[in-house]
């Protein structure tokens, strides 16, 4: 299947509005209101952080998600994660939805995600006058006005969308997110939504993006900190046209999951890229495991190693580190056939160290993407992992943000 | 019962002497060679890395100590790992715990440890003249000797000594070890050897150690990295002349357990504290789970989050992330019941956020022990773990080390 970039993030799909507006939360006094919306009832899907100290977002929504309710938009806050807040932060959430859902005039839920200072109340004083003001703000090419509005510590905003043809009709999916550690629960949780014009079947869709999000946003990571209002929300409104897809072995659904899962690894890597401190994008590919949920943890290892991150962060060809993250990964291999290159630079083969140009290898950690390449055995499983180096930054952006 | 802290690390114990010398494997010609002797045959125990990338003297110990074979020395050098060094280092291994035996001149057998770079063979060269001069340099007050010879990034020799009474016998027991990370794969392996002069059964003595190392070293992070080289030994000589422990549920045993548990943490909190870059040592409670496995992994959660060790180098008293990490330990608990407490500062009960002065607590996080006790429910279960701040010179040391 071909499919090509386009621009218009979240917008880009046909039907869609989005905007970010200022509602005073954010200290800095940039936008931190944003709203999505479909301009016909969408079939949602999501994928929630496993931690058990939730935010009452990630619970509001859950529940819509699996009763697979029609959604028509989504609205984020930046400055206040609302999370341990608590009854009073619950029925924050609920207003937050029920406005947005007076103000547009729809019937269909609304789902809300929030993401800043854990334990301190939505400031709802400011929300409740912003509310109306964003659903004013609703633009056709508002995606990049929306991504604006829900970073954090994020550097750049991150915005994805590709055009594509499936059972005859042009059909197009984007998305915007935000998250500058894999998750940080005090500023910069993942926060990941998802627009697509294909018409699919609730289950279906929910399949999909949960078989996505296992090869992009589970392969990320900044910190291994998982945080308390982590989601990924996918809306898919069937405006393109094209026949409903109900079925997860069809060609159709075949091409539409290619789709969302480059979607979906696009704004991953953004998120690895923009790691809090990065210097460098951190590819870690691993082949010869049993299976692939074995490679996947065990680039993810080698991708979260502090040593690891600290030794690309020094330019340093520490080999040894990998083999060690390796090791300790939890995945059984022979160590005498262990194979490891960063580059083109084979360090080791058959568990035996190689000679290798010390120099250049220290050279090629200055790039923008630093990829290492890990063989452990003969098995056909495959997996890949996102992170960044390990910086100065990171210690100070992280020590000094509250004080 | 009753025992005290004494000075003499390894040779504290009746029978036991201890040295190190230099043999020229770290490049600063510091001391780098360590041997401590028994003068009798001791009973050994051995817990040893979970990484399946393993050093050649990790295998080599291995074997001895399931086989419980009679020890009666400890080789340890530091300067290069012997790890993804293949069949050559197997073979050094062995020689090096033969040359041992030869200039000891005894039968029992010798365990050898190794610490420093890994990928790299071990100066055989340079090791073999230095062997015959470690026996000889044997004290009966070598412990510090020993103690320094074995360190790599640590800033400080750790050592310990207690005495007690056990069964009408003074008895003794003595530690010394070297990690300035949980586990450094490069530099910084956790090595731990524990002498004693207690009569113990080998099968007694290695579930002792089995135990001792599960609240102790298992309990301490600096930055989630295990190393090939990890490994704790232990022999247990019976100088003390008390009669034979055969029985784990028997009175001296409970004493002995008590002592080698205090041992141990000791030297756990040592190692900790001395986490390469710390600034202080960070003591994580957590209590109310259902039973200790879970309060030590929620513990472990908490004293390993990047995001909690560097709110704490920047005196940050940011509880947020600490009921995230609670929240993504893995360990489930009802959100509602959660209380958590920074020294003497509630900053959270019943899931509700409490308030305090910010100022004061911000100033609690400069001490050199910082405490965090966290509650999550009714459960009997308790668990301690300990860790340091993630600071600047984490990132210096581990970016800068061998280019």
């Amino acid at each position: 299947m071909v499919w090509q970039m386009i621009d218009g993030g979240v917008t880009a799909p046909l039907g869609y509005q989005a905007a970010g507006v200022t509602a005073g939360l954010k200290p800095s006094g940039a936008t931190d209101l944003a709203l999505i919306y479909s301009e016909v009832p969408a079939v949602p899907a999501g994928v929630f952080t496993t931690s058990c100290v939730r935010a009452a977002c990630v619970d509001y929504n859950q529940r819509i998600v699996a009763r697979q309710e029609p959604v028509q938009a989504i609205l984020c806050n930046a400055g206040q994660a609302n999370a341990c807040t608590g009854l009073e932060g619950w029925r924050n959430a609920v207003e937050c939805a029920e406005l947005t859902q007076q103000e547009l005039q729809i019937a269909s839920a609304v789902l809300v995600a929030s993401t800043g200072v854990i334990g301190r109340q939505l400031r709802m004083d400011l929300l409740r006058p912003a509310i109306p003001q964003v659903v004013r703000a609703l633009r056709r090419d508002g995606s990049e006005s929306a991504a604006r509005a829900i970073i954090t510590t994020d550097l750049v905003t991150k915005s994805v969308a590709l055009s594509g043809e499936i059972a005859g009709k042009n059909v197009k999916i984007g998305g915007i997110c935000k998250g500058s550690g894999m998750i940080h629960p005090n500023m910069a949780t993942m926060l990941a939504f998802v627009t697509c014009d294909a018409a699919v079947s609730a289950p279906v869709w929910q399949e999909m993006l949960t078989r996505a999000n296992a090869g992009s946003f589970n392969q990320i990571t900044v910190d291994g900190d998982t945080s308390t209002n982590d989601m990924l929300l996918a809306l898919a409104n069937g405006q393109s046209g094209m026949p409903m897809i109900t079925e997860l072995d069809s060609a159709p659904a075949q091409q539409l999951q290619e789709m969302l899962n480059a979607v979906c690894q696009a704004m991953a890597k953004q998120i690895a890229r923009d790691g809090e401190g990065a210097t460098c994008l951190l590819e870690v590919n691993v082949a010869g495991t049993a299976d692939v949920a074995s490679a996947r943890v065990m680039a993810r290892t080698i991708a979260g190693s502090a040593l690891v991150k600290s030794a690309v962060f020094g330019r340093d060809p520490n080999w040894g580190r990998i083999a060690a993250a390796c090791g300790r990964s939890g995945v059984y291999f022979d160590q005498t056939k262990l194979h490891i290159q960063i580059g083109e630079f084979v360090v080791m083969t058959e568990g035996t160290p190689q000679p290798f140009d010390r120099q250049s290898a220290s050279q090629y950690l200055k790039s923008e993407l630093v990829q290492v390449f890990v063989r452990v055995g003969e098995g056909s499983g495959t997996g890949t992992a996102w992170g960044c180096d390990l910086s100065y930054d990171y210690v100070r952006i992280n020590a000094e943000y509250t004080t």
